[in-house]
């Protein structure tokens, strides 16, 4: 028994959007142990949409939609689901009255357009969206095939699947077989580097061990099957431990876990606070910060000192260095790391000025030249000196100093 | 002809990652007017690839791959390609030593597993990878069926289409009629208002015009055929003209814009400048505002006040209003927004401070509870409430008050 995606629109054709709901569903598929081996992406198209139905219907049981549910005439979905199956489409009162409803309650007017979405086929279940207009359906239009559609909005999509199709899907006996994983996380080790090190784990085959890079952390996922996920764990528990032995501090944390949300336990183990002090990054770092709820405990804010003279008359960087040595220098960044410390009176603090580009780069300062402090609660200040290179680009050079900046803090907390 | 894209990687399956390469590609072919009507995703598993490729190459006469080129052994993508076609690997020399190079310039240890990288079927041409160790290749096993692989990492897979896949293409006649389209922006208004405003655009043909909606902001494509994208614009413009009029003041962008670069815009013609100041966005506000490159001419920084004890020291909130009225407050708003101004001596700025959630929300302050101030050059403040409910994700509820923030000094600017 498996499942495959069907993500239906024009939109993920023409590239304007990013598929994120099959990486979703594809989480919730592993999760839940239910096995997956193709995803579909096609057309707000009949006849394509219809080869696609076919398709999954050979391979696959479960055939889990999501698109195509609005009410715009290039929503074709739920129509062209019931044609393929020939079955007629009836609109459906409780859906009419539920999207009444939600148009009365936010104060806006239901237009003739939605009373399309309150159409499902014959015999087919009502997949309730609490959030939105678009309801999906689930149906069995013939023995030994499930269908489920949900709308393209990622937090209606995400609703529905949890409180609907979950229950639906576990009620009915998919995903007896548990596939388990943990995802260990790397800083500061490429990828082939570790897999070298590590390369006789990729033998093994339960738990298996594969890698995968992702932009600057190196992931490597340990799967188990087993007939619970406290056994697979129990599987995992003993090869992740050696990996992490391996790895030492390049090894950051593991599934859920962030370079952020590590360094953030850290502070609260601690009991001690952090301010940061932001050029190239804008705020960047600020934001991954609060990024983990309960930030608050540790993360006090901090300056985004963009501008020159914000980082003298804010942070009290001496106008003679910024003048001398530029803002994109070693001084410069003690300096701001020093000046936030004081300013907002934490234990540490983290500083970042660099050169993010496309433009403002020079033969001695390139673009891709980034200075990261670290101020300690005794006002030691380490700097370090980042050359990510000009062939990456302005949002990667900074998501990447952002982290470096945090691994750096990490590296120092647990030393 | 059409094209295919065929995205290999069990990570894609598991939804470790989400697929931005299938966007990025689909972006391309769109550009480029090469049709495709189709994408698949694949685990790294060569029987479920052998049929993927059995599949596209019946339906599509270009087949564009990502992923499985690494060095490790779940990297099949090329193996399983040569194997289809039934055609031996062979080690390129060029690829051999481009590999060896590039490990001795890193200074890091050329492992035994990335000779594996320089195994291509006989016949292929080598795509090279400027970035990167893995290089793709360009194909034609047979008549009328062109292959190109790409690794699975974005930054290398975009720079190899750049430089020699579109030149490849371009070179042997792909994509003669063009498809041009361009993408209007809305901010303000819901894609079912919209739509019925403007119901009648959705029976053209050429242009086409088509809604979708990502997280807040709505967009319509559209989109016209013709011999050259100058005839197609033409077709375009007094389309988009009058789409424009019909949304008023909800319309802030096309294409590449984003509110931040329409924002940007206006600030840089009327050469002044804005500063922010944060607490439940951490810095998410500059960091969007320092996404546009030249961010400089008008963002001079601001203050992330995310312990009410830097709204009080750094920004001058009255600790009366903090402890009487709450951080989450239009009295808080206000002072924080004109606390910064004054801080960084800016012309306009703008603060948000709000319950981003989970936790933290009350009856009378329920979680997505936000408030938004905007302080213009002549110190008066507007503040607006928003209250975005406890059902949207704490990284949602930060995003949209980011925007919104930015949509409040849009409008204030073109008033």
């Amino acid at each position: 028994m498996s499942a495959e995606i069907i993500c239906v629109g024009t939109e993920l054709l023409l590239g304007d959007i990013v598929n994120t709901n099959a990486q979703y569903l594809a989480q919730q598929l592993a999760r839940l142990g239910i096995p997956h081996y193709y995803q579909t992406v096609v057309g707000d198209n009949r006849e394509r949409l219809k080869q696609a139905i076919a398709l999954a219907g050979d391979r696959a049981e479960l055939l889990i939609f999501t698109g195509g549910l609005g009410p715009t005439p290039d929503d074709l979905t739920t129509e062209t689901i019931a044609e393929f199956f020939n079955v007629p489409l009836v609109e459906r009162l409780e859906i009419l009255q539920d999207i009444t409803e939600k148009f009365a309650k936010r104060r806006r007017q239901m237009t003739e357009n939605n009373r399309k979405q309150a159409l499902l086929p014959q015999g087919a279940q009502v997949l309730p969206n609490p959030s939105g207009t678009a309801p999906g359906l689930i149906w069995q239009p013939r023995e030994g095939i499930t269908l489920l559609t949900f709308p393209g909005v990622p937090s209606e999509m995400k609703r529905m699947w949890q409180e609907t199709a979950v229950p639906y899907l576990i009620e009915r006996g998919w995903g007896q077989q548990i596939i388990h994983s943990r995802v260990l996380k790397f800083w500061g080790i490429g990828e082939s580097a570790l897999a070298s090190k590590i390369s006789e784990f990729f033998d093994r085959t339960n738990p298996t061990v594969a890698p995968y890079a992702q932009t600057g952390t190196v992931r490597l996922r340990v799967s188990a099957k087993a007939a619970s996920e406290e056994i697979a764990a129990g599987l995992i528990d003993p090869v992740a431990q050696q990996l992490q032995e391996i790895a030492g501090p390049d090894y950051f944390g593991a599934d859920e876990e962030t370079l952020t949300s590590v360094v953030g336990e850290l502070l609260r183990d601690r009991g001690e606070t952090v301010g940061v002090a932001e050029s190239c990054t804008g705020g960047g770092l600020g934001a991954m910060l609060v990024d983990v709820p309960g930030s608050s405990d540790y993360f006090l804010g901090g300056i985004i000192a963009y501008h020159n003279e914000v980082k003298a008359s804010v942070l009290g960087v001496s106008r003679e260095i910024l003048l001398q040595q530029g803002a994109v220098s070693e001084p410069t960044a003690k300096q701001m790391a020093l000046g936030v410390k004081k300013q907002l009176g934490t234990d540490w603090s983290l500083s970042i000025t660099g050169i993010a580009g496309p433009g403002g780069g020079s033969e001695h300062k390139p673009v891709g030249l980034v200075y990261i402090g670290l101020a300690a609660p005794d006002d030691t200040v380490d700097i370090f000196e980042y050359r990510f290179g000009a062939e990456r680009d302005r949002a990667t050079i900074r998501y990447i100093s952002a982290c470096h900046a945090l691994d750096r803090l990490r590296r120092k907390l647990i030393s």
